[in-house]
């Protein structure tokens, strides 16, 4: 069989990166470009997204026949991005990613949708999802994200924006979140989630910890405080793992997946969050469920994931 | 065109509906039998269906290309009955209904789904989501159940299971529920949770109210009472309503549908509900879908969008 090609593009708020896929999911040529230099002036990053494509393409020696994109509030439907609050040009603006690259690069058919649907479609192509028609995917990063498939297709929904899982009210009445309403999971189960609560864990109690020496704790600082035994961070980990799988009950409740896998920087603290968040599930969920819903995490390197999982989109 | 026809039945847990449907949604024969005679004999109770089958069919003169059913806890892949609490012969074993319904009637082609599902269905071919293909359907009878539409198409999962919306939880470490467990959507916003909740208000203060003086209060006496302006009857409903609407906040952020339905007995004090429904909803939802999701009641009589649901899946 003659191979065939495409482009999978991940937008992320500091830099895009390109990657040229084949048929097999093998990824021969690959770039990347700044996202966070051009202000708000979308249209010079469309233009340097269109030069990017023409070099990757070039270097690959090969026809493609689409552009897949995964975007922070990429929409499939409209083919817009809006309302982002990491990428400058498009934090107030509707950009019309898909059809004005499409318009710079000659009309060649342009796909855009949301970062974690394309996760979702690169698990599901290639990582270890593979073949299921049911899970639930969820990005555990700065902020949280999910893709939804059920019944082997992307849900997209009425409107294009199905899917706002970290936007689900994990805590009645909890922190402040950046949508500006209280207690999403997102304020919880994010790498920055973990950080907020690590500054609330260490408020409450004088407990020595080696946090307490670090001037502005990541996510990172708490998992390797964890590696080290440090009870408080160990601490942290449990509360966020559980608050995970007690929200985790209730999208069971929803759409009845085989599986949920977790992606992104935070699910790399596994083994802190793995017996957590089954706890979480398990205690909370409808019993017809129990201890059957699998937790699984993406073995796809992250930044392939998106390129795969946009080029999954463009096929 | 040369119409066709085929057989609802809606299983209940006192009664059952048999109903002839042609092509065009026209019901051209009834029937009744109950449901609650049979103890523990699932046997005896497929039989008799089998029977009433045969009865409604003559009657309505016609063949029929296919059965298809709707019944608590059915499950569409397995064409089994589980668990089911209301229906005596299927409270601990699993019954094979649509296997057993279709060898006593000579191998006709018999569908299951459960009742929630039914619903839906038949609201997406005769009701007020005709045509639309995203929307959740909420049945508030004595339980909570939910159907859910993604893109035309009824959403089953991964065994069947998806759409125990009732049983997500509503109020973290509230009543305890049926399921066993605590806070479920199911134990407020029932008929059985309208009435607890009337208990609760009653004992809260010593407020004169119209539901003082009943004695076993059912959620139709909290409607009459409302409908003479009783305070404490109008809050129960603000109290249900919000509730709700709050808990398809979480909903909306998984699917984006365009529409929410609600069916049953309790949606029919829509005047006391609909506005703090709205204002749940509206108040806890993500910005994007403020006041754009439409809250619709269904305008099917409940027998005939059961038996035309159930109908549905036979076509």
């Amino acid at each position: 069989m003659k191979n065939e090609y495409v482009l999978g593009i991940d937008v992320g708020g500091q830099t895009s990166k390109l990657g040229v896929v084949s048929s097999q999911g093998e990824v021969i040529a690959q770039s990347v470009i700044r996202s966070d230099t051009y202000g708000s002036d979308s249209a010079a990053f469309i233009n340097a997204l269109a030069a990017a494509v023409k070099d990757v393409v070039a270097q690959a020696g090969v026809e493609i026949k689409g552009i897949g994109v995964g975007a922070p509030n990429g929409n499939y439907y409209t083919g817009c991005i809006k309302s982002a609050p990491n990428l400058e040009w498009a934090r107030t603006n509707e950009v019309h990613l898909a059809e004005d690259l499409s318009k710079a690069l000659g009309g060649i058919p342009v796909t855009l949708t949301n970062d974690a649907n394309a996760a979702a479609m690169g698990e599901m192509a290639y990582g270890v999802t593979k073949g299921m028609k049911n899970f639930i995917m969820i990005t555990l990063g700065t902020g949280v994200g999910s893709g939804i498939v059920i019944d082997g297709k992307m849900v997209y929904g009425h409107d294009g924006f199905a899917g706002e899982l970290g936007h689900t009210i994990a805590i009645d009445g909890g922190r402040p979140c950046g949508c500006g309403r209280k207690g999403c999971l997102e304020a919880y189960c994010s790498a920055t989630g973990v950080a907020r609560t690590a500054l609330e864990r260490l408020a409450q109690s004088d407990e020595p910890s080696l946090l307490r020496s670090v001037e502005k704790i990541s996510s990172k600082d708490v998992y390797d405080a964890a590696k080290k035994g440090d009870k408080i961070a160990l601490e942290i980990f449990d509360y966020t793992g559980y608050i995970l799988g007690k929200a985790m009950a209730n999208f069971v409740a929803f759409s009845a997946p085989e599986a949920i896998v977790l992606f992104g920087g935070l699910a790399r603290s596994k083994e802190f969050l793995d017996e957590p968040i089954k706890r979480g599930l398990n205690e909370n969920v409808l019993g017809l469920w129990r201890d059957k819903i699998k937790v699984l995490y993406s073995a796809l390197k992250e930044s392939d994931a998106a390129i795969l999982g946009a080029s999954a989109l463009a096929w």
